[in-house]
């Protein structure tokens, strides 16, 4: 279905970086829940450009809300969510057109679209489409959490810097849910933000690892095949621009594991089913088991990079030399973070519907 | 959709482990495609158990092509690949319904299926299940090598044990398809196999990493946002009971990189753009650039053991131990092998199809 | 989606006429509801031919629950419904090929599937299709049914003569339930079934108008656009052979009608909000009002005619004589009542699990 | 999927009738369509409300092109279409809320969406939502018609006057893309024009048969179970407001046929293989067979009169009597035509590019 995602709830993207405008529209969720535009206004920010360590390309995300909300509350019919584009320099784009940008879409885009894709910034691949998602996702965040269901997500790496573990998912939440750099300790986030300026100063970028949770998913949500929790949330997560790699619980350190070390020992918890340990990340079976849903994506280091780059400019089948110019970011971790959040809970919204029914969302 | 996957073509599957029968159909293909029962067969022997590393149930995995298929070809209707049952051993399982067997979905199912679920071997979340998902994706499997795209799946890594590099991606997929321990370098084929009986002779078991390489996929397919070649891809992956991580490309490994080493190069090779490396596995934006695909799977260790667990009985409320009996493996990852290349040849098979149209695929 | 239908809840038909089987799977039921077994074969029964107005092959549709059910009750998983053919006569067919019968599918399934298609008794076309649906549709009526919503089929019209309206819905649905011949009026029954074995004589067929009625579906149940519920149970209804016409309430009397005598005029009834009239066949925008669904279908006569007919062999490219002989019904308005009932319950299934979660349906 | 229509090429409707703005998505579409913003103009104008006999809200539809659209031809991506609402007088509905309109979802709304509905004007239920489908279904048509597929449709019935039949499908085709009032017959038009104006002086309404007929198809498009042609075509007609029947060929009028007349003998012409008669609406099994499609929708009167109307004040759970006022249309037949036209261009561009690859758009 290309652009949509979801079945009883569901999302749908438009625009291109240099349009008019860019925006989504979230379907499927039923009517009279409260829409916090304050909220969808905090999590816009996040997304945005953060100190010197992001792109110069500063806009406010003005959002409109289009249909779907009446007397703030959702009416059950689609919440369309328009973010007009300013502030755009396409001159910075259409001079450099042909000379494909190393790990970028320009190459891909061209054979796809047959030369006739919007080349400007990105187009519809740029990370610019992705404030739609956060803007409608902000929606679901909210509801999630009023049903008890909460989402947290720390840069668990950057720039070969590590931050510390989850230690209290409830407060580790609440703080990151307000943390415009999201990071737990706070030398790891200083740390990380110079390496940030010193691959920007040396014209390159930076990658990491963003680790989410998940608290308060009711047990028995996900399908056996296909529709496992796994396979709906990670095909989501790798929609996200610079996500390559994505694990639940354990992931890949359970090929170093031994069952004995890797399976999770059911207990009971004031008489509630609970794990000792959760290297399984909530999900046996493709199914929620009652524990915090835990997982890791990789975001790699931001193609655009001034550093000089040998490539092939595709329109003059010749091959050339590329330093992307123009107003970049240096790590787009920090900024990815709520983009996975959202999808997330777009995701989750659509699994809990499906079992529960969308009034139960309400 | 639960038991499906895939738009233009499909695949569902049913089946419990000690019903009568498993299967699975795949819709979607178009007619003329011939239908070779002997790599079927000899697919189905690769998921099979493998000498002393695996459960002594041993089943001839006879298979029947009740429709869609007509003089050996395909007819364009849903093709219905059913594997009967035999040589189960349901008493084995019924005595200890309600202790949940911990890294399994004894207690996820109890929930999402009130107590009504088929308990019975792991009933639908049995790993047999994917013996239907192997049967009908052989097909798509052959089809791809007849129109020059070739699936390839080494064992990585296997108890710590790790295997060489793709070297000559041609021979190396050639070597693998005939053999039953998908590992390219002896030395570390025989210690992996050494490993696995010992963590068996320990009563445990271990996991490990695929690789996978795909060839000879044209640029240009995948979608930009939600359809993206990753996301597609690991949606099926994450299905595959075990699968707790995927990656593409450098993967995880990109978070260390700085973006002047994760780029890929473009450059012309005798006219043809291709990159220098290909840190991106193939993929830019979602979308196939001509390299070949590669990914990685974490596949965790196989959650029977007969080590004592701890754990609770979900029936009687009350925190019991358990030492899994029965016949199992101590490893799966080498028969996951095949499951993996099936259900990445139906995914290139569907965006394919929906790219180049279903007559494409004969 | 081709062979499937619904979201939350859905149907897959497989088989060819002269295959080794035909079958369906439904997914996406909640576990624990109780599969009545009798009532399927109850309900194949009322599918299968009836006396001397029916084709002569006379199977007896013995079915296999392949999967999904366990101990008389749905699992949650998907049911594979097997119904094994006997009693081909593939010669009767081969020596036609290329002969395409007018009003069959034979020369656009050639087209279609580039000469790979099964044409043996019209192969996966074939009206033995729908024996898969009825029988796993027999699970879809009987849940139902225990939800208080009930389904009843009659023959409005056939060759001519028209039965009686429904007078008295429960009563009506009850006596159409056990009629193998669902007509009310006994006099028009004995009429309808005189005229078929008449155009029987004459090497012809009839065909005739069904209408169902569906009592007790809750207010609020489809969407106003794409998914209304007109859309959803008309999309079921026209996949059903030789149906050429939907119309729900007034239906296209509705054109001659104005808007002060179509409009159904809201009452309260002991404080339930009804309507006066049923002229939009309990539908107000795409969603029902509480009042019964009232819908016709149109049924066209049998194309398998023994009367000579014009046609092209379309292998030889020329134009031929055909006499469509082998057993044939001269009309199957009544075998097609139970296929109607049959795809309207699977749709609702998939429309209530939506709205109220698929447990609802337990 | 709600608000969503169709899998390789699909369209997602947004907006209420008093909200800041409508709108349509289609999604699906190759890149490197001529995007013609006078044709999508000119269909929206066969849209609005046509002189006296149409509601006195009269809007310039302006609409944006928010994305996927770049030099004039299509990106690829999705393309948002945005038509802001002007001239809306949400007083005149707001004192209304709670009295049921007969005939409108004033009532089904109200329960589906637990009271949070936009009631103004109809909400997300208004005609006018229609907007957003004819303004992206012009691209749809337009595409079609330089790859030969032309589709018109003229007003068969309307307030008990008939239409000539179709006589010449080429030049009927023409007339009608420019007939403000697609009636063949000038006198049957100015006849349906005087019944319509006198409906209106009564304070009443009244309904019609649109016929449509579209050439060009290549035989083999459509699926034999559930996605057929019929299928496809009626679930996205049935989504247009007002329409209660759809039938295909001989429609209803099958049912008083015998098979031998019923059937559409084959022949040849010139070397093509056609059908001497069309009965089966150019469908066999649910695949074009290369004849012209024709069909029939059963239009019901306006429901919005202001003749008095018994109904229920379902707020305050009494019976009131009712007028409808405001402005509104006495019939919406002829404004319907173009929606008709829009839902069966984007119906076809999905089966095609399903069967042939979305590039065979371009």
């Amino acid at each position: 279905m290309k652009n949509t995602f979801g079945n009883n709830v569901s999302v749908t993207l438009f625009g291109e970086s240099h349009g008019t405008a860019i925006g989504a529209i979230i379907d499927g969720l039923p009517a009279g829940i409260k829409v916090n535009e304050a909220f969808i206004a905090h999590q816009l920010d996040l997304r945005r450009p953060f100190g010197k360590i992001s792109t110069p390309r500063q806009e406010e995300d003005k959002f409109n809300l289009v249909s779907g909300v009446f007397y703030g509350k959702t009416t059950g019919t689609p919440i369309c969510l328009i973010i007009p584009n300013e502030n755009t320099k396409s001159g910075d784009y259409s001079k450099n057109y042909g000379k494909a940008r190393p790990g970028h879409a320009d190459y891909t885009a061209f054979v796809k679209y047959n030369g006739a894709e919007d080349y400007r910034g990105g187009g519809h691949f740029s990370g610019r489409i992705t404030a739609g998602l956060v803007g409608v996702g902000a929606i679901a965040v909210d509801l999630l959490k009023n049903k008890g269901i909460c989402i947290g997500t720390h840069i668990k790496k950057c720039a070969g810097i590590t931050d510390d573990d989850f230690s209290d998912y409830e407060s580790n939440i609440n703080f990151l849910s307000n943390a415009q750099f999201s990071v737990l300790n706070e030398d790891a986030k200083d740390n990380m933000i110079t390496a940030i300026e010193n691959a920007a100063k040396d014209g390159d970028s930076v990658g990491g690892i963003l680790e989410t949770v998940v608290t308060g998913v009711p047990a028995g949500v996900g399908e056996p095949w296909f529709d496992s929790l796994e396979s709906i949330i990670s095909h989501g997560l790798f929609s996200i621009p610079a996500i390559k790699g994505v694990e639940f619980g354990a992931g890949f350190g359970c090929s170093d594991m031994n069952g004995s070390q890797m399976n999770d020992h059911f207990q009971l918890d004031d008489g509630v089913i609970t794990t000792k340990t959760n290297n399984n990340g909530g999900i046996n079976g493709g199914i929620s088991n009652g524990m915090p849903l835990v997982f890791r994506c990789a975001v790699k280091p931001t193609p655009s990079i001034s550093k000089e780059q040998n490539t092939v400019d595709f329109i003059n089948g010749e091959e050339v030399k590329l330093s992307v110019t123009g107003r970049h970011d240096p790590c787009i971790v920090h900024r990815a973070r709520v983009v996975v959040d959202s999808v997330v809970a777009i995701a989750l919204c659509d699994l809990l519907s499906q079992k529960f029914g969308t009034d139960w969302l309400v």
